[in-house]
């Protein structure tokens, strides 16, 4: 029988997924003309976020700022050395159209592993990251500091493409 | 051996839960008064946002807002029948601190599933919901249309609290 450990790690896999198809489903519902239904779809995403948020914490995986950034460095170097190379693979081989994603992710999670090494490095310093902006390609998912790239290193987009997250 | 649309389910999987776990660690971060740290796990999980949406549009599980709704009313008709009334039971016997937001979330959606039904109707007939503002309970999940209630009937968190998601 499932402890309620594993029944939480179930729960908070289902309601970060469901969060995720909801975004996207309200994408869906502008695109359809449904105004309202897609504000209805943004609106329970939110509400799976804070299910999702409730089973982290009853888990209790929200540790110091230290151990989460360890915690990220981990799970960002499981995909880009472990899960993503042999999907990329074998979508390679399919000429499967998740291809394109799989190797985005490959290539944005290694740099994100470098991020967050360099912020555990000033946390173990006791300071915070001497960087306050930071640029995110939309397309792939690559983040460079302090200023936009003329042509993002991993899909090609262009500068004025990136974005700030507040 | 898996197929590329088993690694685009394990990958979605990923994805949706390293960018809940960022917005959480994120929030940590701003608690430890790590403010560029904070902004850095909102920016990554906004990228795991992108390459979660990427999966999901290789799964071809972004359908016309029909099926959406009808898949969202599956997907939460399985949570409070099937899979969170166990869990419940389990936490409560083991007096688990998981079991506030077992509860909180099998009673939210119950009423999500109702919501999305009433959207399908609307869409089956062509039109979209009348309704345009939904008050979001941001301690259970609960969404009630047109109006907060004076007390939230899952948590009984007072009207005040209420959230309306732009
Ligand atoms: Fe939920
Ligand atoms: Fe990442
Ligand atoms: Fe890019
Ligand atoms: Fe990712
Ligand atoms: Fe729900
Ligand atoms: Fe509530």
């Amino acid at each position: 029988m499932a402890t309620t450990n594993e029944h939480l790690k179930e729960a908070f896999a289902g309601e970060s997924q469901a969060n995720q198809k909801y975004q996207a489903f309200a994408k869906q519902a502008e695109k359809d003309g449904f105004t309202n239904i897609a504000k209805l779809f943004r609106t329970t995403a939110e509400a799976e976020r804070i299910h999702a948020e409730g089973h982290l914490k009853a888990l209790d995986l929200i540790a110091t700022t230290a151990d989460n950034l360890q915690s990220a460095i981990d799970g960002e170097t499981y995909e880009y050395e472990e899960m993503y190379p042999p999907m990329l693979d074998q979508a390679l081989n399919d000429n499967h159209k998740a291809k394109t994603m799989f190797k985005f992710a490959v290539d944005a999670e290694e740099v994100h592993a470098q991020i967050y090494s360099k912020a555990l490095e000033a946390v173990k310093a006791g300071k915070d990251l001497d960087v306050s902006d930071f640029y995110l390609c939309p397309v792939c998912g690559y983040i460079e500091l302090g200023s936009a790239p003329e042509q993002c290193p991993i899909c090609g987009a262009k500068k004025k493409a990136f974005v700030q997250i507040a």
